[in-house]
């Protein structure tokens, strides 16, 4: 039984760690696809969504399964319940990276952005990739140096939203309606990909260091009249 | 011990109720602040959402708690570990319904757009608002009719978010930059509530109805080599 558990364990671990690094693949792929209007990279990124989709799922029913199983406890209890959590964020970072590559496939075969918004927005993709990369390392190595220097490159991400907004807002910049409309979306799926990152961070701090819950009962301290 | 899981069981069910009705409100109001650019109306959404954070965390703890302690198992097991993904998806809610009072806010004194595609993002937002309040009144009283008219309800979402693009793709509509951008974005927001309403009503009906899983064994079918 306590073998089994181990094993279970291991297989769920390993299966996030597919998940992770699927979730990282796909915004590489996304940002190739972005920065060279690459229309067999961009089919590749949404083909591949169904796979993470699939993954999730697979996690979900594993955690749930030892859940029922195993009814593990302590950090044991603690690696299952952040299993279910990471796994619904890293499919969300897939989805993410999906919406980028469709934009890309759209505008094919023209790169779906212009001149110096489009070098900011392959710019921005890139570091959603760097960050989706050491997401996966994260996830895989529970390296924490890794959890400071996503939430570092998310603020870089951040400052190129901004820019970004900068740019479209300026009548100057000749820019089609379509080009807007592809400039903000594609903005706010980059800036939701470092978020998703950046909670992923957190939550692996978390899983980690064992820190975030007081230790109190959160049974006794509810008082709903209170919110 | 029975008798206190019980409670617990039940203390849990009534932080997540609120937490739904928290997330509906908070959409209400937000479609409020955008159709009569209601300043004080924005700033309450966005003050709320605090708290709505707040009742997320409460659930999750609550639901942690109950693992580790009473290790529930089979319908009860099913409970808990929805209601920690519920409680995700409704905080996202209240997230993107402050979304929406920040772009009320920032363009007060003025409405955030004009004309008629004002009428139609504060048909989205109303219908947003419509789709939270039965996504709260799912949660609470599980009469999964309501999770046919929320599917319903989002179609009508993502039917009027594809009409605010041809709006905005539209070189004879007269817009300015920031009214593109805050129709792109109003549009994604609600549009993504709807989405996530959606994702509540498939939780339910996989909690009344315990469907969705086949009852194989997750471990047993897992081939990394596969996917």
């Amino acid at each position: 039984m306590r073998e089994q558990f181990y094993q279970q364990m291991n297989q769920l671990a390993e299966t996030l760690v597919v998940e992770a690094k699927a979730a990282a693949k796909a915004m590489s792929g996304a940002a190739e696809a972005l920065r060279d209007a690459n229309l067999t990279k961009a089919e590749k990124v949404i083909d591949a969504d169904r796979k993470i989709d699939l993954l999730e799922r697979t996690v979900d029913e594993m955690g749930v399964s030892l859940l029922a199983r195993q009814a593990p406890v302590a950090s044991d209890l603690r690696i299952v319940v952040s299993a279910l959590r990471l796994s619904a964020t890293l499919e969300r970072m897939g989805d993410l990276a999906r919406h980028v590559a469709y934009i890309a496939r759209g505008r094919y075969p023209d790169v779906a952005v212009p001149g110096d918004v489009h070098k900011l927005l392959v710019t921005m993709a890139d570091h959603a990739a760097a960050v989706g990369k050491n997401v996966a390392e994260l996830v895989e190595t529970r390296d924490l140096s890794l959890a400071a220097q996503i939430v570092e490159e998310d603020d870089v991400l951040d400052d190129l939203h901004a820019k970004s907004f900068q740019i479209v807002l300026d009548d100057s910049q000749e820019l089609t309606r379509q080009e807007i409309v592809d400039i903000v979306l594609l903005g706010r799926y980059l800036e939701r990909y470092g978020d998703h990152a950046v909670s992923v961070a957190r939550r692996m701090n978390f899983l980690v260091k064992g820190l975030g819950n007081d230790g109190s009962d959160p049974f006794a301290e509810v008082d709903l009249t209170e919110v």
